[in-house]
């Protein structure tokens, strides 16, 4: 499937890619307020998952578990919270996102308005969010590991 | 697995299934602002997708896709969101929402504030709102049809 021109989903940036296959590949969201979110992306100009075929829509799925598998092992979230919304950008993306209690929305939904926090509850996120950015690599890594086990993966070329 | 006696999804309300079988439950949201905003519940109380094994885990997203492949042909949404979130009750239940230009959210999440709209866009809303209301009994009546095709089904006992 071409890609199309005004979206932004269909121009890959090498520098977010923690894994890729043929199909899909494996960000990271590089969101402050979320360390660890990270997203797993359709290669091609996709709207709805019912439009993918079965064996595509399993493979998929079975990215996104290994990612919130992964993702639970190394970051120790209290809860995963996974959409595919693609109001905004109609092209398949799957985010998956670990969630905190001290986070800036727990527990509404991420796109809910961010509550109020006083200064020690800053304070104890601040803290808090240096901790979950010094575990990015090791997380990285394992995912990478993780998705390497798939069944019939190969290497993008 | 037991029932959680603080949690509201332990608990099965008759009056919202639409379909149900041995493991879990479509309901319906009656969510006037998103007419068709179907729910898939599972039975037991878990927490997290990877907590299910991988056959319980591949039933629940076929129910899914089921689900948001009818709600498109019945529907005709421009967007369908799919979400699995549980910060608020972890006990896990899909969120699949038909979406509109005319919605009350449009192009944001569900989740996100409601945004202004002026008197034309509200009546315009309204009419909308009344003619998806009326395809709700053949919604419901083409879902439960489509997932009793679905290999392996047995009715609920």
């Amino acid at each position: 499937m071409s890609a199309t021109p005004s979206c932004p989903l269909c121009t890959r940036n090498p520098l977010v890619e923690i894994w890729s296959d043929d199909q899909l590949r494996v960000t990271d969201a590089q969101d402050p307020d979320f360390p660890g979110f990270t997203r797993v992306v359709w290669h091609a100009h996709v709207s709805e998952m019912t439009d993918l075929t079965h064996a595509e829509r399993e493979h998929l799925m079975s990215v996104v578990w290994v990612v919130e598998s992964v993702l639970r092992n190394e970051l120790s979230p209290v809860k995963v919270n996974v959409a595919q919304l693609g109001n905004q950008v109609p092209h398949i993306h799957w985010h998956v996102i670990p969630r905190w209690r001290l986070d800036s929305r727990f527990p509404d939904a991420v796109w809910a308005p961010a509550r109020e926090r006083t200064p020690e509850q800053n304070l104890a996120w601040e803290v808090f969010q240096e901790q979950q950015l010094n575990l990015m690599a090791d997380y990285h890594h394992a995912l990478r590991n993780a998705l390497e086990q798939l069944p019939g993966y190969r290497a993008a070329t």
